[in-house]
């Protein structure tokens, strides 16, 4: 937990979801239509606001070409 | 997904989890009362009945000594 009252392996959860959307090139909205969630979402899931599911982790996870332990070993968490 | 209709990802996770807690000798009661759940909840997840979140998988993964990371890698998700 930090200042913002969010716990810091979803910030950084988050920042590895931000790291790999951004190599791959991708727009929030572009990330957003392959999960198939609304825009906003992704922002928030990147921001660490989210306690996101292992269905929805999964989701993030195929749409960014990676595993979901890729991205937990990426979030140190 | 598969004819139990969960997912297999939600399946080896609950392997992964269940291969833990056997190898710490941990009875799932054990187990549950270091989470802070019910014991029952620790054997639904372990037959990945529950799309368990982050903040959730963090606990299990304390509880069992290890990261989300090697919870993921050892589900092969």
């Amino acid at each position: 937990m930090n200042k913002t009252g969010i716990p810091t392996y979803r910030k950084r959860l988050g920042e590895a979801v931000r790291k790999r959307r951004l190599s791959l090139k991708l727009s929030q909205e572009k990330l957003s239509e392959r999960i198939d969630c609304h825009r906003n979402y992704v922002g928030s899931v990147e921001r660490g606001e989210q306690n996101v599911t292992i269905d929805v982790l999964m989701r993030f996870a195929k749409a960014l070409g990676c595993t979901v332990g890729e991205l937990a070993r990426e979030g140190r968490f």
